[in-house]
């Protein structure tokens, strides 16, 4: 089977947006109230998975995703603490309802209630209940909850500990994801996420997060950011560091996806990143719509590019299913309890 | 020829630092009178040279840098606009001895007097009396001057037009360099660089600045950041923003360097980046030290991975010569002169 382990709810339901809407409005005023939960039927819901994400699952080949709510719209900046909290909920609630209606199709990641200033182990609550009660697979871990003033710790610092404590008790991975940019100097898609990737490799490879947590794990998006083309650099301070070689201090903890949008860069994946390290991901529908027109296919087709790599099937099956197994053991136990 | 279009004097003469540490001592001690400019000998000098970077010039088989002051140590953040003139005045002045003693085997690129919150009109007079009086041939332009707080505006913004429209005067392209980063969440060389080169690229996609400047040319440094490994998405991403093919919207006026510290990312960088937009580069003795046990040869000898590549004559000459030659016509016209 195949699994896509970077997907958001991106075609979510309008009443969702209209809640949020409401929910941000009510910064303003303080008198109004905050609004109820959107109210989303079943049919809405699958209106708006089965013309999309799961039509394009189909139509590329792939079986299933891993799939968390829209990245850019978890703007953990708005707001409050109890703004983050009402709007992480009513997300992860739709992702929720979005794996029990396609379970054979979508596996559930929460995003966190996280706020700026505020302390980390506040998110636990919400991370249990999404995967204790809910069944997810996983979390999204944004490093810059300020939204492009990155006025938060080092992913390294203790301030994390917490939450990274809860995921190995729960033995769950966590993709770090940057939401939106209010910093005029980044583009959303264009860098603050590609930024975060890179930066996030880097604060590994000063730190010693893996030697505390050794069951902790990440993947980094979008192919690692920066960090596969600039491999010689990486590894180069992380010897001017005095720092282990890379395989050990951080590739054992740390994966990638495969959210590369051209043949080259994937090939350059590929070619650089251990196969074990890799997991096939589109973020389909995501940052990047609409087709290349060098290929006329969508630049987020991603296992397009893979395809064409010269992969023993054991590699492939590696990159498509069975690195996605390990490093989210809850799909793989919820896959085997499916007979499959 | 072969121009290498990215050093710095990292290793500058000790007397250098013990200005700069006075300088900063005084911050804090506002009865304290400034200190006076280093006294560094030509010997002194020569010998910083003649052992370091001129050495392995020779031993690599190169020709000559283009030279400008340790980036790293700009540090446009400590102190205000006096603080970074002073700084700026002995940093450029000691390049334009370098020249003065190597002709032959350095052109000189200035650091700029910017100042977080400071218009950058300020930083004109010190270009013109570097380009105009001392020789020099570009300058360095911090995109980040509050050192990884972001505090600036886009590089498209009309905030920079002023010293933009200088440098279209001058006929001198700039390199898109910060410095060091007071953000504990960026290590300077391996995230606050790379973000910094994405980030500028991304803000050129969204803007106009090339339209409006056609003359205009910059350099962005360590291989461009992350955008040749995700060229795609950057094709992507102009065309969800509706602007023109980066060909012809970017690509006239932006160029990279090959600072990329291996093999397949050196590959990667010829293989979707038109010849005409590389110049060599090593940053050599910069951010990277040491020997690739991978290699056995240094990481920063990017030249060994460019004669890797199969290049036509032509196209190797370009990248070693010509488009360094394009890009800064004034080192084009010093050569010329002297007959080279």
């Amino acid at each position: 089977m195949i699994i896509d382990c970077h997907g958001h709810y991106t075609t979510a339901p309008s009443p969702l947006q209209a809640f949020r809407d409401a929910q941000l409005a009510c910064l303003d005023d303080p008198g109004a109230s905050p609004p109820r939960p959107p109210e989303i039927s079943d049919d809405a819901i699958r209106e708006s998975i089965e013309s999309n994400q799961l039509r394009l699952l189909r139509e590329r080949g792939a079986d299933m995703t891993i799939f968390s709510p829209k990245a850019s719209a978890m703007a953990h900046h708005l707001g409050d603490e109890a703004t983050s909290k009402a709007w992480t909920h009513v997300c992860n609630d739709l992702i929720h309802r979005v794996v029990d209606l396609f379970p054979d199709h979508f596996a559930g990641v929460c995003q966190l209630p996280q706020s700026p200033g505020v302390p980390i182990k506040n998110s636990i609550e919400e991370l249990d209940r999404c995967v204790s009660e809910l069944g997810f697979v996983g979390c999204n871990l944004n490093p810059d909850p300020s939204g492009g003033h990155w006025t938060s710790m080092p992913l390294t610092d203790k301030y994390w500990y917490p939450l990274y404590e809860k995921m190995v008790e729960l033995d769950i991975p966590a993709m770090i994801h940057v939401s939106g940019s209010c910093n005029a100097n980044f583009h959303a898609t264009g860098a603050h996420y590609i930024n975060a990737d890179t930066t996030a490799f880097m604060q590994f490879i000063q730190g010693d997060l893996f030697r505390d947590l050794p069951g902790l794990r990440f993947v980094i998006p979008h192919g690692g950011g920066a960090v596969p083309y600039h491999w010689g650099r990486y590894r180069g301070l992380a010897g001017m560091l005095k720092r282990p070689p890379l395989p050990k201090h951080v590739m054992r903890n740390v994966f990638f996806d495969t959210c590369v949008y051209h043949q080259p860069g994937i090939e350059l994946l590929f070619k650089v990143i251990d196969i074990d390290n890799i997991l096939f991901g589109s973020e389909m529908i995501g940052a990047v719509r609409g087709n290349d027109p060098e290929t006329g296919f969508p630049y987020d087709d991603t296992k397009r590019y893979i395809d064409c790599l010269d992969l023993t099937e054991n590699d492939r099956r590696k990159v498509y299913e069975l690195n996605a197994r390990r490093v989210y053991p809850r799909l793989d136990a919820s896959l085997k309890a499916r007979g499959k």
